[in-house]
């Protein structure tokens, strides 16, 4: 529980130099990058390093740092490309919509394509997350959310058979989950949604054109009525570069 | 600007038993690793479908998961082990405080390590972010935060030299930058953070001991008083597997 703490303070050094460099390098990269169209191939790192007089190891963290912003791609053996503008969707963390919704509030078209409904019997986490017995029957929704015509995000939805004593017949299901779930009276008030950094499965790879065991962002998620009964239990696997969640955090500055 | 739709509904078939079977596969694995201790090496994976009559992908498949756990740890050529537990840290994304705090908070021992404090020029976009002119003078600001021995966020903090007439001398900051900023009058009341998926630079793969090009959790924030005044842009790089956050997501069933 202690908090230990190591410090260190310089003044303008070598160290400041390096990253006036490092801008500098990723300032002509960037020019050169808007220079050239999509697809276009730059000159090898050995080659870049030579023209703008740094280390290739200067170059490769530019190109790095390029390449996870979508800006370019790099292929082992093939060289380094100028990539297609790929979309960025943003979206408020704090409101619960729709992905193709918020896709389709970024300005891209919005497909969901291949949406697939599961009879299955549910087990932890998602059975306890559901408050429901080990083993209870219930479903398994899945589809992929495309953005411009890209597999962006693939969804998979656990609920249980019965709300109550209502059957849910998913069969009519079409699109978005809130709005189905709503026509059988059942209204998703909020949900707890957990963030962090996966990796995609066979599934999920095939569903987003990636391979298996690239990284992937993971929201896992609870919806809850406005009376804390949980209804769906979701994941949301973001393929790397297409979304951006935001959210506004307050400190504690206010109690005092 | 249009959702299109594709739709496949199934009743309980092949497909369901492949479900069940990849469920019991993975609380077969479970057992195994519960029978064993951290480091311990587990049977191949061909060795493994055998013993359970699956096929080869779907121990695959279940490997993944577990490895994407932190349960287990893959090594090409040399086989699959039980991990060491690792901390898993939960941070409720609403809140904004101190990622040292947050580990502490967690239970886990917080380290700040290696603090370095850098006169910088700002560039696009901090500078912008910050509301500076680019080219202004400014700090960086980096550390590694560590959790239970293990370097788990790498932070990069970028200041400008003076908020309105007042020159910010960092060299008293010991760890808190928002504790420190405070002493001088400067009170951060919220932030706004972008969450996504990112990649390890040189700099931060150094600190958070992975390679370059490893995937990380990346939270860029900017914070700001109450009058909203930009103070510092941040950069929260996470390594895999030790950062979780959470949040309360509404959707807009009370507006109804």
């Amino acid at each position: 529980m202690q908090i230990w703490y190591t410090i260190v303070v310089r003044r303008l050094t070598f160290g400041d130099m390096m990253i006036q460099r490092v801008q500098w390098v990723r300032q002509s990269l960037e020019e050169l990058i808007s220079q050239h169209r999509p697809g276009d191939r730059l000159p090898s790192e050995e080659s870049l390093a030579k023209t703008l007089d740094v280390s290739r190891a200067t170059v490769r963290s530019a190109l790095i740092a390029l390449e996870q912003e979508g800006r370019i791609v790099r292929r082992h053996g093939l060289g380094t490309f100028v990539a297609q503008q790929r979309p960025l969707v943003r979206a408020s963390l704090h409101h619960l919509s729709s992905v193709a919704d918020i896709v389709r509030d970024n300005g891209y078209r919005a497909e969901v394509k291949g949406i697939d409904i599961l009879p299955v019997t549910l087990h932890h986490p998602v059975a306890s997350s559901l408050g429901c017995e080990d083993g209870d029957p219930g479903y398994r929704v899945t589809r992929t959310v495309y953005a411009d015509g890209t597999p962006a995000v693939y969804l998979v939805d656990y609920l249980p058979e019965k709300f109550g004593d209502q059957i849910i017949d998913l069969r009519g299901y079409s699109d978005r989950m809130l709005s189905y779930l709503r026509s059988f009276g059942i209204v998703v008030d909020y949900a707890i949604t957990q963030l962090s950094l996966g990796r995609a499965f066979e599934e999920s790879a095939q569903a987003l054109n990636i391979s298996v065991g690239d990284p992937v962002l993971l929201l896992t998620q609870v919806a809850y009525t406005a009376l804390q009964v949980p209804v769906v239990y979701s994941l949301g696997i973001h393929r790397e570069g297409y979304v951006t969640y935001s959210i506004l955090r307050h400190t504690d500055a206010r109690k005092d």
